[in-house]
């Protein structure tokens, strides 16, 4: 596989499909796992990093999860295609902006990927498209299970497996999910909501992670802390707090809906029209648009615009992908106008 | 003639037609007459008022200019019809709000209308289309004549004619033209031009007159002092700075259309849609971007809408204007409501 062929195909988180798709965008699960006897990344010398680089190579390549799947030496690769994997959320902002001695493996449907040498010698992700955790979950051990058997895993007694940052030893896991929150925001009920989770030991984030600003309504919800915990039991409180969130969702767009008719349809029709009108836009003025007209499909306002390119768009829309679409790079102003041609193209009434 | 039969035609001031009317919306010329030996309106009482209102009915109505002119008493009218003639600037905010022996006549077209106990015994108006300040003139001389047959305007040698405020005393002259400038705005050249203006002894106001700020790029530019100055200097002085605008005016929308293309684009489609879109919107906002669309038609961008049309609008979204077309009160909300209907009817692709 290469990585021009990622761009024909969208990324299975992004599909729209799987349980409560219409609020819970994705779930995904990712591990920390670092290699017994060789220094933490931040500490080793070009050499070990070498050595991280080979040994994970010939490991992840050799298992059944990852036949066939792309791999990449983050330095061998343009710029341009560091961001796209970026932008398909496939690897971190950190792990494009210092390619040195990094690899990335990417697996069939872009389910699962795996990062090498980022901040752990391994970060392991599985994304799945909706509510999803438990198989992400599923997905995930297995993958665990096999690499052990070819690697030996940093592992202590007292605090489990060992990771470059405290706040992930233990179990190393991260579990999120990705929600699109539109009633809620609308409403004025998310600092509320947001305070709340963070009660609970969960993070809120933006569209895209750590230190960014929550885009066009969505939000990312994650456990904070792994050490000392069950595996099952942060996947399950997470879950709890999503299946809470939903409900809150539901109930804001049934008022909506019911209550705030002429308001909501008033902003839900100025946004498809405005994407459809728009010479120039920034990937974040279309994104809040975008989050409007899937607000509409949710609530049965907007008909005949198909989910399945409305979802692509979030992800072609982002500088890289327009940029390998165009096959050229392009400026900042060009790519706002480009933006409007291909978000005019998918949402062509169907 | 009745109020409601102005409803069903456009005042000649918004047709669109005339000299430079892609710039200048319309002109207008007004006078301030008082009868002698009567005291002013602010200092009479309520026999002299009623002798205002009987004196000047009786020479008006016998006047070749206002033959089956409109003739109503302000108080004898509903409040919505009293807003509607403001609406369609026949009548000032003043006289629409204490309408106690206050009386208005309107002409032919809308083009002559006449103000009995506002400010003044009588305050004469002509409106024309685009820019035909001498034409405006030569009709209010020819009317002002004829009314002076019949009635013995308050004059001072000394003084010229008086006026119950000093700043109209003398010729007693207004003399205004309704300007449409997106290009200067958008180019950030508005309040230069605005204190350039002022320096020359003009005023500059917004699309209700006195007190109302620019609503959507419209300004109205008049003079300010009449006391000392022939009629034909006052309404010379205000052609030239006209024409400087309209020159002004066009550079800035040459600029636009030649080096910020696609910024004008898309602000114009961006316009257009919206107006298409929105289920719910404010005289305000609705009129910001009619100013758009006018500019995109203006600029060649926009050709299937009709000017007629869009210009009707600026003045049948008005409250009052809804109001009467709907046949009954509406509140605000039903009001931003059905303004979105009849903008959706009349910019129909044509």
């Amino acid at each position: 596989m290469k990585i021009d062929d990622l761009i024909k195909e969208t990324s299975e988180w992004l599909k729209g499909t799987g349980p409560d798709s219409d609020i819970v965008i994705s779930s995904r699960i990712r591990l920390a796992r670092n290699i017994g006897g060789l220094h933490f990344v931040d500490w080793s010398d070009d050499e070990t990093k070498q050595k991280v680089v080979d040994v994970t190579k010939r490991a992840i390549l050799a298992s059944n999860y990852m036949k066939d799947a792309l791999y990449v030496e983050m330095d061998k690769i343009p710029v341009v295609d560091r961001q796209f994997l970026m932008e398909r959320h496939l690897i971190s902002r950190e792990h494009a902006i210092d390619p040195e001695f990094k690899t990335t493996f990417v697996g069939d449907k872009e389910i699962i990927s795996i990062m090498v040498n980022e901040e752990d010698h391994l970060r392991l992700q599985v994304i799945e498209s909706g509510f999803l955790l438990d198989e992400a979950w599923h997905i995930m051990e297995g993958l665990e299970k096999d690499l052990e058997q070819r690697l030996n895993f940093a592992f202590s007694d007292e605090w489990g497996y060992l990771t470059a940052c405290p706040t992930n030893a233990g179990s190393g896991l991260r579990a999120s999910a990705m929600v699109h929150l539109p009633a809620i925001v609308i409403t004025r009920q998310v600092d509320g909501l947001i305070h709340a989770i963070s009660k609970l030991g969960l993070t809120v984030r933006g569209f895209f992670g750590e230190g960014t600003e929550a885009t066009g309504n969505f939000f990312q919800i994650s456990n904070q802390v792994t050490l000392g915990r069950r595996e099952e039991d942060v996947i399950d409180s997470l879950k709890r707090v999503i299946r809470q969130v939903i409900a809150q969702e539901k109930t804001a767009r049934a008022f909506l809906k019911d209550k705030r008719k002429d308001i909501i349809e008033d902003r839900i029709s100025r946004a498809r029209a405005t994407l459809e009108a728009a010479h120039i836009i920034t990937s974040k003025e279309a994104i809040g648009l975008f989050s409007l007209v899937r607000l509409g499909i949710d609530l049965g306002l907007i008909k005949n615009i198909d989910t399945k390119k409305l979802n692509e768009l979030f992800v072609f829309i982002q500088p890289a992908h327009l940029q390998k679409l165009e096959g050229k790079k392009l400026s900042t102003v060009e790519r706002d106008i480009k933006r409007t041609e291909l978000i005019r193209n998918k949402l062509k009434i169907s």
